[in-house]
Protein backbone atom coordinates (compact mmCIF):
# COMPACT_ATOMS: atom_id res chain seq x y z
CA UNK A 1 0.00 0.00 0.00
CA UNK A 2 1.55 3.51 -0.97
CA UNK A 3 2.09 5.33 1.81
CA UNK A 4 0.90 8.85 0.63
CA UNK A 5 -2.53 10.53 -0.81
CA UNK A 6 -3.08 11.28 -4.12
CA UNK A 7 -5.68 13.92 -4.56
CA UNK A 8 -6.43 15.91 -7.75
CA UNK A 9 -8.23 18.83 -9.18
CA UNK A 10 -10.28 19.10 -11.77
CA UNK A 11 -13.27 21.46 -13.76
CA UNK A 12 -13.15 23.76 -16.62
CA UNK A 13 -10.92 26.57 -17.32
CA UNK A 14 -11.92 29.27 -15.12
CA UNK A 15 -13.20 26.94 -12.67
CA UNK A 16 -10.89 28.30 -10.53
CA UNK A 17 -8.86 24.42 -9.73
CA UNK A 18 -5.80 26.53 -10.00
CA UNK A 19 -6.15 28.48 -7.49
CA UNK A 20 -7.78 25.70 -5.15
CA UNK A 21 -5.01 23.40 -5.35
CA UNK A 22 -2.39 26.34 -4.62
CA UNK A 23 -4.85 27.35 -1.24
CA UNK A 24 -5.07 23.45 -0.02
CA UNK A 25 -1.24 22.95 -0.75
CA UNK A 26 -0.18 26.34 1.74
CA UNK A 27 -2.91 24.96 4.29
CA UNK A 28 -1.69 21.64 4.40
CA UNK A 29 1.97 22.75 4.81
CA UNK A 30 0.61 24.81 7.51
CA UNK A 31 -0.56 22.14 9.55
CA UNK A 32 2.90 20.25 9.12
CA UNK A 33 2.12 17.89 6.28
CA UNK A 34 4.58 17.02 3.62
CA UNK A 35 3.00 18.43 0.36
CA UNK A 36 3.88 17.83 -3.08
CA UNK A 37 1.96 20.68 -5.68
CA UNK A 38 2.22 19.41 -9.21
CA UNK A 39 0.06 19.79 -12.56
CA UNK A 40 -0.80 18.25 -16.03
CA UNK A 41 0.47 18.37 -18.62
CA UNK A 42 3.97 18.84 -17.09
CA UNK A 43 5.03 18.82 -13.29
CA UNK A 44 8.68 16.29 -14.16
CA UNK A 45 11.66 18.01 -16.54
CA UNK A 46 10.59 15.24 -19.05
CA UNK A 47 6.87 15.68 -19.00
CA UNK A 48 7.73 19.66 -19.29
CA UNK A 49 9.45 19.36 -22.90
CA UNK A 50 6.66 17.16 -24.05
CA UNK A 51 4.26 19.75 -22.49
CA UNK A 52 5.72 22.03 -24.80
CA UNK A 53 4.91 19.87 -28.08
CA UNK A 54 1.33 19.96 -26.58
CA UNK A 55 0.84 23.91 -26.03
CA UNK A 56 2.90 25.56 -28.50
CA UNK A 57 1.93 25.71 -32.40
CA UNK A 58 -1.16 25.12 -34.31
CA UNK A 59 -4.61 23.14 -32.89
CA UNK A 60 -4.30 21.34 -35.87
CA UNK A 61 -0.17 20.33 -35.66
CA UNK A 62 -1.11 17.11 -33.79
CA UNK A 63 -4.72 14.66 -35.00
CA UNK A 64 -6.36 14.03 -31.86
CA UNK A 65 -4.85 10.91 -31.32
CA UNK A 66 -1.61 11.79 -31.57
CA UNK A 67 -2.35 14.50 -29.13
CA UNK A 68 -3.60 11.74 -26.42
CA UNK A 69 -0.46 9.60 -27.02
CA UNK A 70 1.54 12.25 -25.88
CA UNK A 71 -0.48 13.72 -23.31
CA UNK A 72 -0.23 9.57 -21.81
CA UNK A 73 3.96 9.52 -22.39
CA UNK A 74 3.83 12.96 -20.74
CA UNK A 75 1.84 11.32 -17.40
CA UNK A 76 3.57 8.45 -17.10
CA UNK A 77 6.97 10.39 -16.68
CA UNK A 78 5.46 12.74 -14.22
CA UNK A 79 3.51 9.71 -12.48
CA UNK A 80 6.87 7.85 -12.13
CA UNK A 81 9.47 11.09 -11.76
CA UNK A 82 7.42 12.82 -9.69
CA UNK A 83 3.97 11.51 -8.34
CA UNK A 84 5.52 7.80 -7.20
CA UNK A 85 8.55 9.07 -5.14
CA UNK A 86 6.52 11.49 -3.21
CA UNK A 87 3.60 8.88 -2.57
CA UNK A 88 6.30 6.48 -1.53
CA UNK A 89 7.85 9.07 0.94
CA UNK A 90 4.27 9.79 2.45
CA UNK A 91 3.59 12.91 0.90
CA UNK A 92 0.31 13.98 0.09
CA UNK A 93 0.19 14.72 -3.75
CA UNK A 94 -1.91 17.43 -4.94
CA UNK A 95 -2.24 17.78 -9.03
CA UNK A 96 -3.92 20.09 -10.99
CA UNK A 97 -5.30 18.42 -13.96
CA UNK A 98 -5.30 14.31 -14.23
CA UNK A 99 -6.70 11.74 -16.22
CA UNK A 100 -10.13 13.04 -15.72
CA UNK A 101 -9.48 16.20 -18.04
CA UNK A 102 -7.93 14.06 -20.64
CA UNK A 103 -11.38 12.51 -20.68
CA UNK A 104 -13.48 15.48 -20.17
CA UNK A 105 -11.69 17.46 -22.75
CA UNK A 106 -10.79 14.58 -25.41
CA UNK A 107 -13.01 11.92 -24.67
CA UNK A 108 -15.66 13.58 -26.49
CA UNK A 109 -15.72 10.86 -29.17
CA UNK A 110 -16.68 7.54 -28.02
CA UNK A 111 -13.86 5.59 -30.20
CA UNK A 112 -11.37 8.34 -28.01
CA UNK A 113 -13.19 7.88 -24.87
CA UNK A 114 -12.49 4.02 -25.16
CA UNK A 115 -9.18 4.46 -25.89
CA UNK A 116 -8.28 7.08 -22.94
CA UNK A 117 -9.70 4.97 -20.75
CA UNK A 118 -7.52 1.62 -22.18
CA UNK A 119 -4.27 3.59 -21.76
CA UNK A 120 -4.74 4.62 -18.71
CA UNK A 121 -4.95 1.56 -17.33
CA UNK A 122 -2.37 -0.13 -19.24
CA UNK A 123 0.38 2.85 -19.57
CA UNK A 124 -0.78 4.39 -16.12
CA UNK A 125 -2.07 2.80 -13.43
CA UNK A 126 -2.66 5.16 -10.90
CA UNK A 127 -5.56 6.47 -9.85
CA UNK A 128 -6.36 9.06 -7.61
CA UNK A 129 -7.32 8.41 -3.90
CA UNK A 130 -9.97 11.85 -4.05
CA UNK A 131 -10.49 14.11 -7.20
CA UNK A 132 -12.07 17.40 -5.72
CA UNK A 133 -14.26 18.61 -9.22
CA UNK A 134 -14.73 22.29 -8.96
CA UNK A 135 -17.95 22.82 -11.11
CA UNK A 136 -18.88 25.73 -12.38
CA UNK A 137 -21.62 27.27 -15.18
CA UNK A 138 -19.04 27.76 -18.10
CA UNK A 139 -20.41 30.68 -18.84
CA UNK A 140 -19.15 32.14 -15.28
CA UNK A 141 -16.05 30.08 -15.80
CA UNK A 142 -15.82 32.00 -19.61
CA UNK A 143 -15.46 35.60 -17.66
CA UNK A 144 -13.33 34.29 -14.92
CA UNK A 145 -10.86 32.84 -17.71
CA UNK A 146 -10.83 35.93 -19.92
CA UNK A 147 -9.09 37.57 -17.14
CA UNK A 148 -6.08 35.62 -16.38
CA UNK A 149 -5.50 34.22 -19.91
CA UNK A 150 -1.50 34.11 -20.44
CA UNK A 151 0.39 32.89 -23.10
CA UNK A 152 -0.18 29.36 -24.04
CA UNK A 153 -3.23 29.51 -25.48
CA UNK A 154 -3.18 26.39 -27.58
CA UNK A 155 -6.08 24.58 -25.37
CA UNK A 156 -8.16 28.08 -24.95
CA UNK A 157 -10.33 30.09 -27.98
CA UNK A 158 -12.99 27.60 -27.71
CA UNK A 159 -16.65 28.07 -27.46
CA UNK A 160 -18.85 27.79 -24.30
CA UNK A 161 -20.18 24.46 -26.07
CA UNK A 162 -17.05 22.65 -25.85
CA UNK A 163 -16.56 23.84 -22.35
CA UNK A 164 -20.95 22.91 -21.35
CA UNK A 165 -19.70 19.06 -23.43
CA UNK A 166 -16.39 19.34 -20.72
CA UNK A 167 -18.47 20.18 -17.64
CA UNK A 168 -20.94 17.24 -18.18
CA UNK A 169 -18.45 14.62 -19.11
CA UNK A 170 -16.46 15.70 -15.89
CA UNK A 171 -19.85 15.59 -14.08
CA UNK A 172 -20.94 12.18 -16.00
CA UNK A 173 -17.70 11.04 -14.27
CA UNK A 174 -17.73 12.02 -10.93
CA UNK A 175 -21.12 10.17 -10.71
CA UNK A 176 -19.58 7.04 -11.98
CA UNK A 177 -17.18 7.12 -9.34
CA UNK A 178 -18.56 8.07 -6.39
CA UNK A 179 -16.20 7.25 -4.02
CA UNK A 180 -13.10 8.81 -5.42
CA UNK A 181 -15.17 12.50 -6.37
CA UNK A 182 -16.08 15.06 -4.28
CA UNK A 183 -18.24 17.82 -6.23
CA UNK A 184 -17.95 21.57 -4.97
CA UNK A 185 -19.21 24.35 -6.19
CA UNK A 186 -17.22 26.94 -8.18
CA UNK A 187 -20.07 29.75 -7.52
CA UNK A 188 -18.48 30.23 -3.93
CA UNK A 189 -15.77 32.66 -2.87
CA UNK A 190 -12.26 31.14 -3.13
CA UNK A 191 -11.99 31.00 0.41
CA UNK A 192 -15.44 29.46 1.36
CA UNK A 193 -14.15 26.90 -1.21
CA UNK A 194 -10.93 26.22 0.14
CA UNK A 195 -12.39 25.68 3.48
CA UNK A 196 -14.50 23.24 2.03
CA UNK A 197 -11.66 21.39 -0.02
CA UNK A 198 -9.23 21.23 2.79
CA UNK A 199 -12.20 19.62 4.68
CA UNK A 200 -12.57 16.70 2.34
CA UNK A 201 -8.76 15.93 1.86
CA UNK A 202 -8.69 16.00 5.85
CA UNK A 203 -11.72 13.57 5.89
CA UNK A 204 -10.09 11.48 3.16
CA UNK A 205 -6.95 11.48 5.40
CA UNK A 206 -8.35 10.15 8.28
CA UNK A 207 -10.08 7.44 6.20
CA UNK A 208 -6.86 6.49 4.67
CA UNK A 209 -4.95 5.88 8.35
CA UNK A 210 -8.18 3.94 9.41
CA UNK A 211 -8.99 6.93 12.05
CA UNK A 212 -12.74 7.09 13.46
CA UNK A 213 -13.97 8.60 9.93
CA UNK A 214 -13.60 5.43 8.09
CA UNK A 215 -16.46 4.93 5.89
CA UNK A 216 -14.89 4.62 2.47
CA UNK A 217 -13.42 1.65 0.61
CA UNK A 218 -10.53 0.62 1.57
CA UNK A 219 -7.57 2.15 0.04
CA UNK B 1 -8.01 -1.03 -49.98
CA UNK B 2 -4.83 0.79 -50.32
CA UNK B 3 -3.76 1.84 -53.88
CA UNK B 4 -0.23 2.05 -52.87
CA UNK B 5 2.18 -0.74 -51.20
CA UNK B 6 3.96 0.16 -47.62
CA UNK B 7 7.14 -1.50 -46.74
CA UNK B 8 9.61 -1.82 -44.34
CA UNK B 9 13.35 -2.37 -43.50
CA UNK B 10 14.94 -3.71 -40.61
CA UNK B 11 18.04 -5.40 -39.00
CA UNK B 12 20.44 -4.73 -36.29
CA UNK B 13 22.40 -1.57 -36.39
CA UNK B 14 25.44 -1.46 -39.08
CA UNK B 15 23.18 -4.64 -40.85
CA UNK B 16 23.10 -2.40 -44.02
CA UNK B 17 18.90 -1.79 -43.76
CA UNK B 18 19.47 2.15 -44.46
CA UNK B 19 21.69 1.18 -47.49
CA UNK B 20 19.36 -1.03 -48.64
CA UNK B 21 16.44 1.09 -48.78
CA UNK B 22 18.34 4.01 -50.60
CA UNK B 23 19.61 1.69 -53.37
CA UNK B 24 15.89 0.18 -53.59
CA UNK B 25 14.65 4.00 -53.71
CA UNK B 26 16.41 4.87 -56.26
CA UNK B 27 16.19 1.36 -58.19
CA UNK B 28 12.48 1.40 -58.50
CA UNK B 29 12.22 5.35 -58.98
CA UNK B 30 14.30 4.51 -62.18
CA UNK B 31 11.36 2.09 -63.15
CA UNK B 32 9.04 5.18 -63.08
CA UNK B 33 7.25 4.22 -59.37
CA UNK B 34 6.39 6.93 -57.06
CA UNK B 35 8.12 6.10 -54.55
CA UNK B 36 8.20 7.60 -50.81
CA UNK B 37 11.58 6.67 -48.87
CA UNK B 38 11.14 7.84 -44.94
CA UNK B 39 12.40 6.77 -41.56
CA UNK B 40 11.38 6.22 -37.99
CA UNK B 41 11.50 7.37 -35.40
CA UNK B 42 10.79 10.55 -37.48
CA UNK B 43 9.30 10.57 -40.98
CA UNK B 44 7.36 14.02 -40.33
CA UNK B 45 8.02 17.21 -38.96
CA UNK B 46 5.73 16.52 -35.94
CA UNK B 47 7.76 12.71 -35.63
CA UNK B 48 11.03 14.62 -35.55
CA UNK B 49 10.60 17.18 -33.01
CA UNK B 50 9.49 13.33 -30.66
CA UNK B 51 12.54 11.85 -32.55
CA UNK B 52 14.48 14.90 -30.81
CA UNK B 53 13.33 14.08 -27.67
CA UNK B 54 14.51 10.56 -27.66
CA UNK B 55 17.89 10.39 -29.48
CA UNK B 56 18.69 13.27 -27.12
CA UNK B 57 20.12 13.55 -23.33
CA UNK B 58 21.68 10.86 -21.21
CA UNK B 59 20.49 7.52 -21.82
CA UNK B 60 18.31 7.32 -18.58
CA UNK B 61 16.34 9.95 -19.52
CA UNK B 62 13.18 8.02 -20.31
CA UNK B 63 11.83 4.79 -18.58
CA UNK B 64 11.35 2.31 -21.11
CA UNK B 65 7.51 2.40 -20.92
CA UNK B 66 7.88 6.33 -21.15
CA UNK B 67 10.05 5.94 -23.96
CA UNK B 68 7.07 3.08 -25.72
CA UNK B 69 5.02 5.98 -25.78
CA UNK B 70 6.63 8.67 -27.26
CA UNK B 71 7.46 6.16 -30.16
CA UNK B 72 4.07 5.07 -30.73
CA UNK B 73 2.99 9.31 -31.03
CA UNK B 74 5.99 9.74 -33.32
CA UNK B 75 4.95 6.87 -34.94
CA UNK B 76 0.84 7.91 -35.01
CA UNK B 77 1.65 11.17 -36.50
CA UNK B 78 4.01 9.64 -39.41
CA UNK B 79 1.43 6.97 -40.48
CA UNK B 80 -0.81 9.74 -40.44
CA UNK B 81 1.03 12.67 -41.97
CA UNK B 82 3.70 10.66 -44.38
CA UNK B 83 2.55 7.16 -44.93
CA UNK B 84 -1.20 6.47 -45.46
CA UNK B 85 -1.50 10.18 -47.67
CA UNK B 86 1.29 8.42 -50.01
CA UNK B 87 -0.42 5.14 -50.13
CA UNK B 88 -3.33 6.54 -50.81
CA UNK B 89 -1.97 8.24 -53.87
CA UNK B 90 -1.12 5.13 -55.11
CA UNK B 91 2.67 5.24 -54.04
CA UNK B 92 5.48 2.91 -53.06
CA UNK B 93 6.43 3.65 -49.67
CA UNK B 94 10.05 2.45 -48.12
CA UNK B 95 10.33 2.67 -44.47
CA UNK B 96 13.77 2.81 -42.67
CA UNK B 97 12.88 1.02 -39.83
CA UNK B 98 9.36 0.35 -37.79
CA UNK B 99 7.28 -1.66 -35.43
CA UNK B 100 9.59 -4.32 -35.75
CA UNK B 101 12.39 -2.34 -34.38
CA UNK B 102 10.42 -1.73 -31.74
CA UNK B 103 9.54 -5.13 -31.01
CA UNK B 104 13.12 -6.22 -31.53
CA UNK B 105 14.87 -3.30 -29.44
CA UNK B 106 12.22 -2.83 -26.46
CA UNK B 107 10.61 -6.16 -26.36
CA UNK B 108 13.22 -7.94 -24.16
CA UNK B 109 11.03 -8.32 -21.19
CA UNK B 110 7.89 -9.86 -21.65
CA UNK B 111 5.37 -7.51 -20.34
CA UNK B 112 6.85 -4.79 -22.59
CA UNK B 113 6.82 -7.14 -25.78
CA UNK B 114 2.82 -7.56 -24.82
CA UNK B 115 2.02 -3.65 -24.40
CA UNK B 116 4.29 -2.76 -28.00
CA UNK B 117 2.05 -5.26 -29.14
CA UNK B 118 -0.99 -3.46 -27.79
CA UNK B 119 -0.26 -0.24 -28.45
CA UNK B 120 0.26 -1.31 -32.11
CA UNK B 121 -2.84 -2.90 -32.19
CA UNK B 122 -4.98 0.31 -30.97
CA UNK B 123 -3.03 3.39 -31.45
CA UNK B 124 -1.02 2.42 -35.09
CA UNK B 125 -3.16 -0.28 -36.49
CA UNK B 126 -1.15 -0.58 -40.02
CA UNK B 127 0.89 -3.33 -41.16
CA UNK B 128 3.59 -3.72 -43.74
CA UNK B 129 2.83 -5.56 -46.93
CA UNK B 130 6.39 -6.29 -46.84
CA UNK B 131 9.40 -6.25 -44.22
CA UNK B 132 12.67 -7.02 -46.05
CA UNK B 133 14.74 -8.18 -42.69
CA UNK B 134 18.28 -7.95 -43.37
CA UNK B 135 19.94 -10.82 -41.15
CA UNK B 136 23.66 -10.06 -40.42
CA UNK B 137 25.92 -11.43 -37.36
CA UNK B 138 26.43 -8.50 -34.87
CA UNK B 139 30.15 -8.53 -34.99
CA UNK B 140 30.00 -7.92 -38.81
CA UNK B 141 27.28 -5.26 -38.12
CA UNK B 142 29.59 -3.71 -34.98
CA UNK B 143 32.39 -3.59 -37.00
CA UNK B 144 30.63 -1.47 -40.13
CA UNK B 145 28.52 0.36 -37.60
CA UNK B 146 31.54 1.78 -35.77
CA UNK B 147 32.37 3.35 -39.37
CA UNK B 148 29.46 4.86 -39.68
CA UNK B 149 28.80 6.90 -35.88
CA UNK B 150 26.91 10.06 -36.31
CA UNK B 151 25.80 12.24 -33.87
CA UNK B 152 23.08 10.54 -32.53
CA UNK B 153 24.43 8.86 -29.83
CA UNK B 154 21.55 7.75 -27.52
CA UNK B 155 20.49 4.32 -29.01
CA UNK B 156 24.19 2.99 -29.22
CA UNK B 157 27.21 2.53 -26.97
CA UNK B 158 25.42 -1.32 -26.33
CA UNK B 159 27.64 -4.21 -26.31
CA UNK B 160 27.05 -7.12 -28.77
CA UNK B 161 25.03 -9.31 -26.45
CA UNK B 162 21.93 -6.50 -26.34
CA UNK B 163 22.67 -6.73 -30.07
CA UNK B 164 22.40 -10.14 -30.64
CA UNK B 165 19.07 -10.38 -28.81
CA UNK B 166 17.75 -7.95 -30.99
CA UNK B 167 18.84 -9.95 -34.06
CA UNK B 168 17.60 -13.03 -32.42
CA UNK B 169 14.19 -10.84 -31.70
CA UNK B 170 13.85 -10.02 -34.99
CA UNK B 171 14.39 -13.53 -36.55
CA UNK B 172 12.05 -14.60 -34.29
CA UNK B 173 8.98 -12.30 -35.32
CA UNK B 174 9.93 -13.39 -39.12
CA UNK B 175 9.25 -16.44 -38.50
CA UNK B 176 5.71 -16.00 -36.37
CA UNK B 177 4.57 -13.93 -39.73
CA UNK B 178 6.39 -15.35 -43.08
CA UNK B 179 3.89 -13.50 -45.50
CA UNK B 180 5.25 -10.24 -44.60
CA UNK B 181 8.48 -10.61 -44.11
CA UNK B 182 11.84 -11.71 -46.52
CA UNK B 183 14.85 -12.50 -44.69
CA UNK B 184 18.23 -11.37 -46.84
CA UNK B 185 21.70 -12.54 -45.81
CA UNK B 186 23.34 -9.09 -44.48
CA UNK B 187 26.89 -10.68 -45.38
CA UNK B 188 26.42 -9.99 -49.76
CA UNK B 189 27.82 -7.07 -51.06
CA UNK B 190 25.10 -4.45 -51.15
CA UNK B 191 24.69 -4.35 -55.03
CA UNK B 192 24.31 -7.74 -55.02
CA UNK B 193 22.18 -7.58 -51.95
CA UNK B 194 20.43 -4.88 -53.74
CA UNK B 195 18.94 -7.12 -56.54
CA UNK B 196 17.74 -9.30 -54.24
CA UNK B 197 15.59 -6.61 -52.31
CA UNK B 198 14.46 -5.50 -55.64
CA UNK B 199 13.35 -8.93 -56.74
CA UNK B 200 11.65 -9.31 -53.40
CA UNK B 201 9.47 -5.93 -53.98
CA UNK B 202 8.59 -6.72 -57.68
CA UNK B 203 7.32 -9.55 -56.58
CA UNK B 204 4.76 -8.31 -54.10
CA UNK B 205 3.65 -5.55 -56.33
CA UNK B 206 2.98 -8.23 -59.07
CA UNK B 207 0.93 -10.15 -56.19
CA UNK B 208 -0.54 -6.75 -55.03
CA UNK B 209 -1.95 -6.14 -58.41
CA UNK B 210 -3.33 -9.62 -58.97
CA UNK B 211 -0.85 -10.65 -61.44
CA UNK B 212 0.38 -14.12 -62.51
CA UNK B 213 3.04 -14.00 -59.53
CA UNK B 214 -0.17 -14.02 -57.10
CA UNK B 215 0.16 -16.65 -54.07
CA UNK B 216 0.57 -14.46 -50.75
CA UNK B 217 -2.59 -13.69 -48.81
CA UNK B 218 -5.35 -11.25 -49.80
CA UNK B 219 -3.81 -7.46 -49.11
Amino acid sequence: MRKGVFITFEGIDGSGKSTQSRLAHKALIARGHEVVLTREPGGSPGAEEIRALLVRGESDRWSPETELILFNAARRDHVERTVLPALDRGAIVLCDRYVDSTRGYQGGDPARARLIDLMHRELIGLDPDLTILIDLDPALASARDASVKGAETRFEGRGDPFMAAVAGRLRARALQEPDRFRVLDGAMTAEALSERVVAEIDSRLQEKRGGPGHSGPSL
